[in-house]
C-alpha cells in the first residue's frame, strides 16, 4: 500500500461547485496523516495544482488501491472444475411448497431446467450431476472462463442457477405459488485425473441411491404401512439395503428396482451432437421451386437418468472426458 | 490419498438384487489396481465378508476420499468481508428491458429490493451498498457465518439475490415480462482496518458520482441537445467534471446538484432500531378491558442516498463499525 | 493451457548438430497429439520453417505453460506478517549435542545470533521474538518485501537463519562439533490489528513462561532433589503454577523470579538508533590540522529479555508498530 | 474471534508472586473492553475464582485464539509438489568466492551435496534437478508428508538446503573460507498429471541448456578470445543457437557437444536400489566359524547428468512416475 492510501478525503464539498465560482489555479496541499502512538505525523503528498477540475476523479484514483486487497483465486490448470449447489433450507421449503413424499417430480424438473440454463450460458460445463436439492456441474479441464477463476465461476453458476429456479417455477408448479425466494449455496472443488473426477460423481450417485432406498422405505411404511413417522424411523434404525429391499418385497410387493430410475439414479446432463432436418424451398435456375432437406448437426444438452458409477457409460460417452495423458 | 480411493466399483450390478438371490456369505475382494508403467500392480485390499448387506453404503465410503480435494477457504479472522456483485451482460438486458437513460429508477428500486432481502437472511451484514447493477455486502469483522468460508459466503449473496430480483420483479417493473433469468457474478475482498473498509465504499461511491455524472451530460446532450450519441461520445471526449458541470449549466440550465441524491449517491443500506408501538387490550383482574400501548424496538434495514465518503455519515451511524482496537 | 502445451519435444538429438550440417530450410511440424478414450487425435501445431537455429529456445518456450501452475500467494494487505520457525526434531538434536538442561545459553545465544542475521538481511522485519527453538518474524503492515509473497517470505527466513545456525555455531559451541545439518520449519501468519498482534507475542511469551517454569522445576528436583526424570514427572503432574513457584521455594530455597530473564522471557529483538560518535581529521584553510567528533545515527538490533505482555514495553518503543487507523 | 480474544492483560504483574502472599481465593474480573466511536464498551468476561494458581495458563489460553488466524494450505491430493530453491543474490555471492568460470565444480558439487542432504531427510521426495544456483524437488503425487501442508514443505526444504550448504561447504572449498551466511528462496508448485511435471523438468533443463550455452560461449570469448565483457556481450546479442555452436567450432575448435555433461545437463538425483553385499562371521553349532554374504537391497540416492527431455530416462526409470490413471 502507498502512502497515497492514507490520505483523508476532505474535499468533498468542493465536488459541486460550478465553473462560475474561480477556483483555478488554488494550490491545495493533501495530506497524508497517519498517527503514530508517539505524537501525530503528517507528510505533504504533492501539491494539486488545478484542484477543482479533476476533484473526483482524483478522489476515485485515491481509493482504488482498496483493489490491491483481491486475491488471486485461480484455480490449478489441467484439474476438472467442479462446482457444486446446495439448496439452503430445503427441508422447509419443500414443506412449505408441500413437496411429494418421498419424491416431487415437479421440483426434480425445477432443478433440472434450472440446470440446464446453466450449462447454455456456460458452455464450457462438460457434465452435471443432480440429485435432491444438490446440482454438481464440471468445467472441462483446459476452461479458461472468467480466466478459472474459482470466485467468478462459482458465483455466475449460483445466480444463474437460483434466477433460473425463479424464472421456471411456473412451468413446474403452475398456479402454485412460489412463497418467498430460495437460496443455494455454491463450493469449488478440483480433481486432477479423469479416476479422481469419476469417482467425485460416484460418491454424489452412491449417496443419491442410499438415500433414495431409505426414503422410499421410510414414506412406504407411513403412507402404506399406516405407521407413524417416529415407528418408520424406529423400524429402520440400523438396517442394511438388503433389509431394507427386503422390506419393500415381502411387505409391500414392491421391487425397488423398478422404482423410476430418475429417483434412484440422479439425473445426469450431457451435451450431445443432435442432427436436425429441415425442409427448405429453393428456387432454382428456371424458376423451378425445389423442396430440399437440409440436416445441420447441433448440440443439445441431453438427459440420463442412468448408472454413471460403471464404466458403460463412460465408455459409450468416451467424448466426455480428455485423456489423463495430456 | 489412501489406498482405498483406487478401488474399482465393480459391484454395481449386484446392488438391486433381491434377497431371494442367495449372495449372503459369499466372500469378496475388492481389487486396488494402480497401473505403474512398467507393468501392472494390483492390491488386494479386503475380502468383503457379506456383500450384499452392505453394497452401496461400502461403495458410498470408497468414494468419499473425494472430499479431501476440497480446500479451506476460510477469511482471515477480525477483516471486514465484502462480498461485491455485477451483473452479468447487463449493458444487453438493459436494452432488452428497455431501461430508460441514463437510470432507470425501476431497476435500481429492483437491485435495492433485492439486496434487503440479501440483508434480511444474513444478519451479519452491517452495511451494503449499491449503485447502477453491482452492489457490495459488507459484513462485520466478527461474523462467524458459515464459518468465515469464502465460497459460502459469496455463493449465497448471489444466489439470494438473483432469486430477489427474479421474484420481485413485478413489483417495479408490473406487466413488463423478464425475458430471461439474469445473472451476477460476485467476489470476496478483505479489508483489515476501518480505514480500508470505508475507502473501499469511498471508492465505490467516487465510481458512482464519475459514471453518473458522464451519463446525465451524455444523455442530456442526445435526448435534449440532439446530438447522435456518436456526437455526443465525441463532444465529451477529455472533458473534466468541471467541464461536463458546466455544460449542464451553461447549455441546459441544469445544476448536477439537483439530480435525484439516489443517482448521484447511489443506495446505502444499514440497519437501524425502530421503535413500533402497537396498541393491545388487556383484560384485568375484575374482567375490565383495558387498552394499552406497547413499545418494541426493532432492527430494520434502512436506505439512504448520501455521502458516505466524509466523516459525517459515519459520525451520524457510530454504530455500524467496530473500533479498529479490537 | 494452450495446445501447445502439449507438444511432444521429439527434437531434443538434434540440439547439438553443428552448423555443417546443412539443416537450415528444412520444415518440420511438432505434432500435438492428444488421446481421446474413443480414437487418437492429432493436430498440426504449425511448420517450424527453420528449426535448426532456434531449436532449443523454441523448446523452452514450449515449456513455459508449466509457469502458469504457480499460484499467487500475496499476503493480504496492510496485515502484520509473521513468520515463525520450530527447530526439526530439537529434542534429539539437544541430546545429541548435550546441551545442558534446563537451558542451555551457547544454544539460546546462537538461535538470537541467527535471528540477528535474519533481521539484518530483511529490513523490514520490526521485531522478533524468541524462546527454545522457536522464533517468530514479524514483517511490518506496510512491507512490500517480495511484493508480500508469502512462499518467498517464509523460504527466505527459513534458508537464512539456517544457514547463519551453521555459520555461527563455532562462535558459540567452541570446539565441540556439529554433528549434522539441523532443519527448522515455517509458517505464516497474518495479523490484522495491533491488539491481535501483540496477543501473538503474549501467547509466544507465555508459552516461554509455563515452559521455562516446568522445565526449571523438573531439572531442579533431577538434578538437586536427586530424583529420576520419571519421578520429577510424576511429581508435577497435575501441579498449577504456585505449586510449581512453591516447590522451588520451600524445597530448594530458589525464587523463580531470580531466574535469568532470558530463561523466563525469552529474546526480543528490535531495531534502535544508536548514536555512534567517531573523531575524524580534517584539514582547515591554512592547512590547519583540527580533530572534530562526528556523531552519525544508525539503526542497530537491540535485544532484550522483559516482559512483552504489560503495555509498558509497547509504551517505552511506541515507534515499532503503527497506528491501527492507517 | 470470540470475546475473549479482547482480554486485556492486566495480571502480569502478579505472575511471579510467591505462595507466602496470600491470593488465594482473591476475586477478580478481567474486563473484556472494546471501544466502539460512540462511547466505551464494557463488559465482564468472568470472574477468576482464583487468580494466583492458573495465572499464566490462563493468560495463555485467551491469547491462544491467535491461533485461528493461520490459514489451510494443504496442496491438492493427487499432484505432484514441485519445491524450487534459488540462490538469493548469488551473483554477488559467486564473485565473492571466486567461482570459476562459466562453471564452478565445486559449487555444483555442494548444490548436488545439498540437494542429497534434502532428499535424505524427506523421504518422499522422488526426483531432484539442479543447474545453476537452482534446485527443485519432486514430491510423489500421494505424499502424505507435512500433511501435504505447502509452508512446512517449502520451509523444511530451504532449511535443510541451506545448512548443508553451510555444513558441507568445506569438503569442496576446502580453506577457502565461506565469507557469510547464503540464502535461498522457494517455491511451491502443483502439477496434475506426469506430461506436465515432466514438462516442467524440461523447462528447467532447457533453461541450463540456454544458459550454459550462452555462458560457455560468453567466457570463450573473453578468457580465450581476449574479448572485453563488454565487447562479449555485443558479440552474441541477437546470435541464435547455431550461430553460439559456430562461434565455439570455427574460431575455438570448440564441439559443445563435448562439453562435460554436467554443464550441460545439469544434475538429476533419484533413487535407485542398489545391492551391498558384506561378509559376516558366523558360528555354526559346533562352534566352526564361517564366513557367509549377505546381500541386502538398500535405496540410495543416484546422480545422473542425462537428458530427462526425452522418454529415454523415463522409460529406463520407469518406477519413479505413478500412473496417471490413478
Amino acid at each position: 500500500m502507498t502512502a497515497k492510501s492514507f490520505v483523508f478525503m476532505t474535499t468533498e464539498h468542493l465536488t459541486g461547485l460550478r465553473g462560475k465560482v474561480n477556483t483555478r489555479g488554488r494550490l491545495m496541499q493533501i495530506i497524508n496523516v497517519c498517527r503514530f502512538r508517539n505524537g501525530v505525523k503528517s507528510r505533504v503528498i504533492k501539491p494539486l495544482a488545478c484542484f477543482f477540475t479533476s476533484s473526483r476523479t482524483m478522489a476515485k484514483s485515491k481509493f482504488e488501491y482498496v483493489r490491491n486487497f483481491e486475491v488471486d483465486d485461480t484455480c490449478l490448470r489441467n484439474c476438472y472444475i467442479v462446482v457444486r449447489l446446495d439448496g439452503r433450507n430445503f427441508h422447509k421449503f419443500s414443506e412449505q411448497h408441500k413437496f411429494t413424499k418421498p419424491n416431487d417430480n415437479r421440483a426434480l424438473g425445477l432443478m433440472t431446467r434450472s440446470a440446464r440454463s446453466v450449462m447454455e450460458e456456460l458452455e464450457d460445463i462438460i457434465i452435471a450431476y443432480g440429485q435432491s436439492d444438490e446440482f454438481s456441474f464440471v468445467f472441462k479441464r483446459t476452461s479458461n472462463w472468467f480466466k478459472r477463476r474459482a470466485s467468478k465461476l462459482m458465483t455466475h453458476v449460483a445466480s444463474q442457477f437460483s434466477s433460473s429456479y425463479v424464472f421456471y417455477w411456473k412451468e413446474f408448479f403452475g398456479e402454485q405459488p412460489l412463497l418467498y425466494p430460495p437460496g443455494f449455496d455454491g463450493r469449488v472443488v478440483l480433481y486432477p485425473s479423469n479416476r479422481n473426477l469419476k469417482d467425485y460423481l460416484s460418491w454424489r450417485q452412491a449417496d443419491c441411491h442410499i438415500n433414495n432406498l431409505y426414503n422410499t422405505v421410510f414414506w412406504t411404511l407411513v403412507q402404506k404401512g399406516e405407521l407413524t413417522t417416529v415407528q418408520a424411523e424406529e423400524r429402520l434404525k440400523g438396517t442394511l439395503a438388503a433389509d431394507k429391499n427386503e422390506i419393500l418385497f415381502s411387505e409391500f410387493d414392491l421391487n425397488y428396482n423398478n422404482e423410476a430410475a430418475i429417483h434412484r439414479k440422479g439425473t445426469t446432463l450431457i451435451w450431445e451432437k443432435h442432427d436436425e432436418t429441415v425442409t427448405k424451398q429453393i428456387i432454382g435456375v428456371n424458376d423451378e421451386r425445389k423442396d430440399i432437406r437440409v440436416t445441420r448437426s447441433k448440440k443439445i444438452v441431453q438427459t440420463y437418468h442412468c448408472d454413471i458409477i460403471g464404466e458403460e457409460f463412460w465408455q459409450q460417452h468416451s467424448n466426455i472426458l480428455e485423456d489423463d495423458g495430456c
